[in-house]
């Protein structure tokens, strides 16, 4: 349907394991698809049936609705169909199966494969063996790389551009894979970032590493009010499981949430990103502002898988 | 594919919430379009894929099979599509997410959802916060709007009306949502009703104040034997749950059950009906009966929600 | 879409409770009409969308993974619909409905329905009571004949032909259905049987009869060196579960192993089936061996499956 020859040949085929596998020209025209299709999830356009009698396998090995319902209606709204299953324990493959065995025979049933994992580097292995796409759907706490490109198209149709801009992560940055993500994925970009969360969940030293490394670290505070102006603020959970004592977390989530009255020093232009779902870090009086994206934010996640399933399996081409 | 105009104009992009919210007129609206689906359902007709390309979400916080599988069943065959979660606990909805914020994510990947949820009055709030048709697949035990059409439907082809009929419901008058529903429902009706139960599974208050005020209440009695002369038995499941006493169930369990014997003095025209599942409420031996609906009445629910659902999203008009 | 009158008239409308049912002519009818859909199993070949608008009903009583995707892949690749369950513990028909009533209430919903249950005899059951047709996709230890299609199937792609090989069956020959039903179907053939397993893994009794009253018992052996020369080694995976001592079952586990070097022996032309999922059975350094013929087998189950489905469904007439 896209009319981007030149993404269709990068993407065509091609599995997604993770966001750094991407250059920026691929980001970019990824991104430039995903806007045809925008149209077609709002509604306004008819669905092009470009998938019609292909399959899409999603192995679930841990629960994932909205990532999977987001596959899924993207899959379906091209006319293609899904199979597969939500909870390993509910599957067979919990028989003491390899993954590798699994993936060599789940491939002859689909077309593609989104995996999530619990393992980091399941995606990886699962690409090396596999014979056709594979898509990770989230491998750990280490990469989910759709929800990196849902959430840099968001920023963009929201915002203008990347360039430019300074994005505020706030919550759990050491475990947040969307966080590592998205901040490694904008380092193709001319962004500043400011890294803010409580002491014992800072970022994971190579990530930090990095993006010293590319001169970006920007600043790392422990409190909102420290962080300067923001163009945009990406809200993480904090989870309990974190903290082994009842106390802190309380602490440290109380600590960790925004409300409309905490966000007015920041201007009526702050983006506040989610990848959902919140518990209560974005206090409910925050939906109503103009900049609050987060449900948008996973509307766009079935527009861009939808140009993503589209180029890889040559529906756009 | 109906050829309803007004039906279509009136239930177009509309919720489904409780059966009370429909008119006389629309009610029969609906049951006058299911008629042209029940060719396909029985597969003598080709099927219309008035929904091809459009995407039904099913939201079942509490297991229900029958009721999800007749949607997907409905959905299916007007070529729509279908995705969801059959059980909360295994999606990650159960990650402490907000009922509204549920439905304002899933909004987005669909163009209609069937919800089942435990609280009451579940699905009126998630109709308030939806972009979307919310269809109401059983809150607690408040509403079940679409089986109490299919039970119109059901008890309507095989009457040939509805009015001058007398109607008994027997089994667990309290809790059984579908009782409450259907009896509601037929107040539009010109009927007599009739309700036989044990002394602790009595119509609850608000309904008999309902049908009272109605000048329709008809007759309460503990037995069947003291019923009268009826048209249409409805039955329910009486369930164990509700006798803290195991011994006062097997009591009650036994005397609410009917077999070919028992319904012999009715005579032969007497409709049978029954949700499903049953257990041994009414013995395998009244199946052959040619008033033994039940089965009949699952295949209706099929027809009827298809009528509703290609009504809903635009296909019928 | 296959072009073959005859068995189109054999199997349409037909239910598959066990491979017994189906004469030599017919067995080989089907692994005929399925060489047609080999291509569009492997993607070579457009897809035929003969069953649009035919949903079939997938009814697992007890989690099966592999037999429930491979169905559900060959339905959507024919451009079918599919609806069910997985695991009965989440559905309502837990509630104490009996199988009869079930099926009764599901083949309202669908065209055709695959039943996995843990009870023997309990496709039989369902087929005499259905309206429409019953996939036996396992019962108990009874009967998994669509399995067994496609295991002859593969051993005849890959062999040339059935007659005049000598099969081997390794591993648990008491309860692996799979082992049963191959066994009894290759009795159409002119092949040598022999079966390799531990003492008390040995054939059921009444199979053993069945195959000295044919002639065709061939040897039983405890170790794989005894086997003499084969052609087919048809490998089942050991249950822990058989084994209330855990001592034995490892004892046992690690005799019924092969690697590259216990087949050695075999020669090249070697064929190695094995129904997944594997342990540790069969070594992966056999994987490469060009007689490894297992994850060709779970592509093959597609194909046949869609032959068969298209064939009972009349896409195929």
């Amino acid at each position: 349907m896209a009319d981007v020859p030149d993404a269709a040949q990068a993407f065509r085929g091609r599995s997604v394991v993770s966001a750094d596998d991407f250059s920026k020209e691929e980001v970019l025209a990824l991104l430039d698809a995903a806007r045809a299709y925008d149209p077609v999830q709002r509604g306004d356009a008819p669905l092009p049936p470009s998938l019609q009698g292909r399959v899409l396998g999603l192995l679930f090995f841990e629960p994932s609705t909205r990532t999977r319902l987001s596959f899924e209606s993207a899959m379906l709204r091209l006319g293609g169909s899904v199979l597969g299953f939500s909870d390993a324990r509910q599957s067979s493959f919990s028989k003491g199966e390899s993954l590798v065995d699994t993936i060599r025979v789940v491939e002859g049933y689909c077309d593609a494969i989104v995996l999530r994992h619990p393992r980091e580097g399941a995606a990886r292995l699962a690409a090396e063996v596999a014979g056709i796409p594979i898509l990770n759907g989230g491998d750990g706490s280490n990469q989910h790389p759709t929800q990196t490109m849902l959430d840099l198209y968001t920023i963009r149709e929201a915002a203008g551009a990347l360039d430019g801009l300074r994005v505020g992560f706030m919550g759990d940055l050491r475990y947040g894979r969307t966080v590592h993500s998205l901040a490694s994925a904008l380092l193709h970009f001319d962004v500043d970032l400011c890294f803010i969360g409580p002491e014992n969940l800072q970022l994971p030293s190579d990530l930090r590493d990095t993006l010293k490394a590319a001169g970006r670290l920007g600043s790392e505070v422990e409190l909102l009010s420290d962080a300067g102006a923001l163009d945009v603020l990406y809200m993480t959970r904090i989870q309990q499981e974190r903290f082994p004592d009842p106390m802190d977390y309380e602490r440290v989530r109380n600590a960790y949430r925004v409300d409309r009255a905490a966000l007015e020093p920041f201007g009526p232009d702050l983006k506040v990103l989610h990848p959902l779902p919140r518990v209560n870090e974005v206090a409910t009086d925050v939906d109503d502002l103009p900049g609050a994206l987060y449900f948008q934010q996973t509307r766009n996640g079935v527009t861009v898988r939808m140009a993503l399933l589209d180029l890889i399996l040559g529906g756009a081409s």
